[in-house]
């Protein structure tokens, strides 16, 4: 057997705790898995006081640079989070020459160039399977086991914590702030929760997953991203009424030598794969050219599915093959890009668009007109007796578009917005089929 | 960059010339993934006048020894099937000093401690993820992607075929023998498709798959099998009822120092994640100790699919990790079990019973005391009106029970068909909850 390989862990929170319990509490799997002992050394926290349940206190240690630095620990995890201290740490460690494990998404969205520079510069393998998706191994799915593929779309609910309030949502019809209290209360979003339900958090994702799917690098401002804060239950019922649910997505897709990006809630048809997903589960489609479609499904987030990947890729060091897929494996190198991202107004899509107009005559013709006029054609309408909220006053229009652009569309929506009689904004989605 | 990597294939069917399509078409591809070329010297056939679309005439070859002994080529891609020949070609080639990718379930089912000890021997890898369930790389999630996790069980829709004709079963309700008829007609099932609609096939996939998540080596005949070759409509429909789709899944769990084994037609709650799973696809749930709940799902068989695992092992050898993976490892060792496999009458499930009784007063009671005598208690009952073929003389009563082991309820079964009154043989199936 060959001699145990030490780690040092950066964090001492929810994941940090789980690796740590895994680790502690398996020794013998790891050597099963690994050809040798993985032994945890370390592990840093911001407060040595508070309790940790499966950290003993002769591991803990608060100076960080005392672990990146010690000579006896060639793996260093970090898990501190934000993009800050976290890259500094990161960086320290690969010019230490260490190994670095990340499940750090933000960091890998905004500074993935300069860091992967470094780990190459350094000769060092940065392992990231915990950035995304917490237990789903997409980044060894795609970057390993679908090699003999070009990856030609991706679709992800990549948010646990949104999913479940869409999921409560459509099948209780209760509002939003409603959903997000109770998630909150079951511990499934944060007290402050905007990273999540704005969509950021997917984007974040959303990068990473591009980077290695298209191997483009694209600025994490520059994809487009709705949240599910705004989504109004009436809009689920139309698109259940329609045949569709509506999900949070991520999507990326190849288009001649563009990737387009974006995330937003999206109406699928309820007998998609995505569209049975329930809950806080995540789950992630792909089209590779050779494998066709395939899907993926499990928590997300969590601090034992975290560590489960965390750990696969400290084993993956152990082992010796994560240097090797390293080696070859060029994410985030400064090489030119063989794909450009799509202006998000030259993406074409089909679009559910509902509006509330005045219960008069002529007011579809208007819409309707409006959106000829940008030629923008309807697939099908559903107009409504009046809302009991707006009785005899505003109904709801509900129109599935064609495909069209979403620049034509939303300049055709902007103007349906100025017509008399409509109450705006109105409110569209794309659609998937 | 590194030397090329020579590749050898023995068999130009149909998944032979998927491989042949990938790699000749996107030579740039593999050297982007494997960081080096990936070159297809020869492909061994048995028929060199037999038109081969992607194999160039100049690559093929009939002595499958001359390929095998070729100093020049380092991999060997066993695609010929079956186990006799199949096995002395993976022998030949480890003894040569080959690294051998392989596709083949049965060989491995049949006779993987001899393969896998002979490569051992010769310090060579084997590479098997095309051999279950083509496109879906579960060979790689178990043994690398979830190396943190113990898994506990799995549960797979392993055979597309199967799938395919239970999917229009069930959602025609057409008898078994004309949906068998269309699935042979589309090119889902072969002429002879009895291995794939006995369960053999998913049986095979289970034994490779009971190796790589559990450490145990099933003789192929020890692992029970139901098909669904004798499944009647009325099942199904009766399972619908319930809330039950019935899928043909192949089960593996442990409990204890236990691992328990089959193949079977199942009753899955609608809203499982399995039940959801439609046509030829393929999909699989695992359950690890720290990942939780997964499901993967995708194309279970067909040119590309397949040969995009097949490739990925190719890929994997060229970068130098599958012998990093395969030194580690131990699949198919001679070492004692940690389980052992759990006789299929002491398994416990619940159970959906089937019987067709004369229409007369107290055969439920007669039945109920039957199952009773053998301490299975009673779930749920349906007693429908007489079936038209059947009109006014016997009645199919349906009855759901709680959990028992098996062989009580077989013997229960077995004194549920000597009863007056009870047209022979009650049908049977086990529930998943």
């Amino acid at each position: 057997m060959q001699e145990p390989l030490n780690v040092g862990l950066l964090g001492g929170g929810t994941v940090g705790n789980g690796v740590a319990k895994i680790l502690l509490e398996h020794p013998e799997r790891m050597i099963l898995r690994a050809g040798r002992p993985i032994v945890l050394q370390k592990v840093v926290v911001r407060d040595p006081s508070k309790p940790r349940s499966h950290i003993p206190a002769s591991l803990i240690e608060t100076n960080p640079y005392r672990v990146i630095e010690d000579p006896n620990i060639p793996v260093i995890v970090e898990l501190v989070g934000g993009t800050t201290d976290a890259k500094n740490y990161v960086l320290a460690a690969l010019a230490a020459g260490k190994h670095v494990v990340t499940a750090n998404k933000a960091l890998l969205a905004e500074h993935g160039v300069e860091i992967f520079e470094a780990a190459r510069k350094a000769n060092r393998a940065i392992g990231f399977e915990a950035s995304v998706c917490g237990g789903i191994p997409i980044i060894n799915l795609l970057s390993q086991c679908l090699s003999a593929n070009q990856i030609t779309a991706i679709q992800g609910i990549l948010n646990g914590t949104c999913n479940f309030i869409l999921t409560t949502m459509s099948e209780e019809g209760r509002p939003y702030a409603e959903m997000l209290a109770r998630a909150q209360e079951l511990g499934y979003a944060e007290a402050n929760p905007t990273l999540d339900v704005d969509g950021s958090d997917a984007a974040h994702k959303l990068a990473v997953l591009a980077q290695i799917a298209f191997g483009v690098s694209v600025p994490f401002h520059e994809i487009e991203r709705v949240g599910i804060d705004t989504l109004h239950p009436m809009d689920l019922r139309f698109a259940y009424e329609l045949g569709y649910t509506i999900k949070l997505l991520a999507e990326g897709w190849l288009d001649g030598n563009e990737v387009a990006l974006h995330v937003a809630p999206v109406l699928l048809r309820k007998t998609d794969m995505l569209a049975q997903v329930r809950g806080v589960y995540n789950a992630i489609q792909v089209i590779g050219d050779a494998v066709g479609e395939m899907m993926f499904q499990g928590a997300g987030a969590g601090a034992l599915p975290t560590a489960s990947a965390v750990i696969s890729d400290i084993v993956d060091l152990a082992v010796g093959r994560a240097q090797k897929t390293f080696a070859v494996n060029k994410f985030w190198s400064a090489t030119p890009k063989k794909y450009q991202l799509r202006p998000s107004n030259k993406v074409r899509s089909r679009f559910y668009l509902r509006v509330l107009v005045r219960d008069e005559p002529g007011m579809l013709a208007d819409v309707a007109r409006t959106l000829a006029n940008d030629r923008i054609s309807i697939a099908s309408i559903i107009q409504h007796e009046a809302l009991e909220e707006h009785q005899g006053q505003v109904v709801p229009l509900v129109i599935m578009t064609h495909y069209a652009e979403t620049g034509q569309f939303r300049h055709a929506l902007s103007k349906i917005n100025e017509l008399p009689g409509v109450v705006p904004p109105g409110v569209s989605y794309s659609v998937d089929d």
